[in-house]
């Protein structure tokens, strides 16, 4: 398989926000465009939960990215001027350090040794791509979801370091409805006979309480008006599990049946379980009294906060207070309420809403670097 | 343990909408105040998924009851006036006949051979209660969520047999994300392997697959909105689960855990099953082309409508679409939006609001009956 993977190999011990340090770390990434003589032209992305670094096609990787339609020549994070490097999180299990990772004290994986993650702990992760490629200061950090987190963890963490920041569907710390679906989402995979206290097999996966989990995703990801318009009370098709009492009935359900059966043995239930909780445990608070004194230390010239008007999981209102404290702050802000119906979701589906909101805001500062470098 | 409850038996086999008889059939119900001479005083009230007939307390029952505010003396559903009777849901464990029943044919528990469930089944139930009871018209049915649906069906299946109805946080017929969350949580219990195909037994039952769907339900049940004012991102006592990687964080989560222990083990996962899934089949429509042709087939005097704006499950353009499709039809429409921040569980919260609503609704036609009869 085509990859265009790198990897920064970082062979000091790689301290832990909330306690522990990995003994070596490595970060995965993938780039497009080239980097400008001034280094000046580089944006970072952060991503969601559960994609990896591969967010757009390029010559070494054919293959579509998650965010194919943003990156690229011409497209909103335009790769004519800009340098882009997406971060695969660290903890997640598509090449950065992880609970699957070989501990090299031990010669085993991690699984549960793996040390409490934190939103910060993939920020420095990140940062630390930039400082191996030379460059002192980004042009942007965008990130959504639980991207969008790790952009408001990378301003906090590294003040004058990236000109401007772009914060999608994201917020300054989760609220208990979200804290309480994801909690739910872990027990569903703790509970599973089969995780073994994190030691389950390749050939004994807890696949059950992963399928459970990730259809529960589905459910807070989209939303309740998304749905109604596309599945209505439209019964599934008869030839599925006939005689289940308890089985299939609704398109509704059919749908989840599918995607829980395409995410489970892509993805690893430890790596999951790390990361769900990261987002719960994120608080900008952390950085500062509260959210607001936080906000307000914030160097960026400017900032675009997105937010969706059907999001579940990371509510309207949590997008506002960010506008809000960073503009207390003297930010520059573009805050942007999206009436897309797909839900926290959005940003990977309504395109033609998220596309010219991206772009016009990079193209307002990205004007002033030289075209095709 | 005192009780109040009465048990209707019906000897004759009680056909089921969707196919299969129960060869014999219990209907367990509770009633306060007192039958007028001419039967043109009684309540029937019909609950939502959980509870049982014992919506208030009395003197052969004094514990609280569900629905404690609401009925008695003096209270918005008046005992000095009406006679109000309480119905347990065929398919509840809590009287009925239900999975946990004993089949007269083969001397076992129905368990899983127990027929389809219909929402306008457990409407006929209650009707057996009124016919033995000799009441051939009510004064209202009332019931919220799965009981807001049984009120529908039983206006839809005995036109004529009811003076009022009021509906509370009810719908039509589920909306897909609805159905979604009830299938996980259907799906949560089935691939718990205590639940052995139903088969489990009481020192083995499917503890914690009853568990967390009782927790998605308690998400479900309330509002993002509520929780972030009564939990913000409170610690849990330390005291919890020391040295569990995945435990307990947060406030939520030990709210979600005492509340899914309270629940298991009063509750027959079998049961559960069945009464989940006919609140997904339920669909008004089946009684007349359309939900619109059904309830312009009403003949109700008067009807109550009430929905609660931060309701997840059963959002308040689903009561918007019964008020309005009630006043195509002719009939006087009182619809009311509730401001409750408590979502779908409002109408058991916040009684304030919902108490002066369903007071003066039946106090407009129960004043012509008289007094202390």
């Amino acid at each position: 398989m085509a990859t265009a993977r790198k990897v920064l190999k970082l062979q000091q011990p790689f301290p832990m926000r909330r306690g522990g340090a990995l003994p070596s770390v490595e970060v995965a990434y993938e780039t497009w465009g080239e980097l400008s003589a001034s280094r000046d032209n580089a944006v970072m992305i952060f991503t969601g939960l559960s994609p990896s670094a591969h967010a757009a096609s390029s010559t070494d990787d054919p293959s579509q990215g998650w965010w194919e339609d943003m990156i690229g020549p011409g497209r909103p994070i335009d790769t004519r001027r800009l340098f882009v490097i997406c971060i695969n999180s660290l903890g997640s299990p598509f090449g950065s350090t992880s609970p699957i990772s070989i501990n090299p004290t031990t010669g085993q994986p991690y699984r549960l040794t793996f040390p409490v993650l934190t939103v910060e702990d993939m920020a420095r992760a990140g940062h630390e791509v930039a400082v191996a490629l030379g460059i002192k200061k980004l042009f942007s950090v965008i990130g959504p979801s639980l991207g969008g987190m790790t952009v408001l963890a990378y301003c906090a963490l590294f003040p004058g370091e990236t000109q401007t920041v772009v914060s999608i569907s994201a917020a300054a710390r989760s609220v208990p409805f979200s804290i309480a679906l994801r909690s739910l989402q872990r027990e569903m995979i703790r509970r599973d006979p089969a995780w073994q206290e994190g030691n389950y097999t390749p050939d004994a996966m807890p696949v059950q309480g992963m399928r459970l989990a990730r259809k529960l995703g589905m459910v807070t990801y989209r939303s309740a008006k998304e749905w109604a318009q596309r599945f209505g009370r439209e019964r599934a098709s008869a030839e599925r599990k006939p005689g289940d009492p308890f089985g299939i009935d609704f398109e509704v359900e059919s749908y989840l049946e599918s995607h829980a059966t395409k995410f489970t043995g892509q993805y690893d239930p430890n790596c999951y379980l790390y990361i769900s909780r990261a987002m719960d445990l994120f608080d900008l608070a952390d950085h500062g009294g509260t959210v607001q004194d936080a906000l307000k230390r914030f160097t960026v010239e400017r900032a675009l906060i997105i937010g969706v008007e059907t999001d579940l999981l990371f509510p309207i209102d949590q997008q506002q207070e960010l506008a809000n404290g960073l503009a207390a702050g003297g930010r520059e802000v573009q805050f942007v309420r999206m009436p897309s119906l797909q839900g926290h979701d959005s940003f990977l589906v309504d395109m033609d809403r998220f596309r010219p909101v991206v772009g016009d805001f990079l193209e307002q500062k990205a004007k002033s670097l030289p075209e095709g470098l």
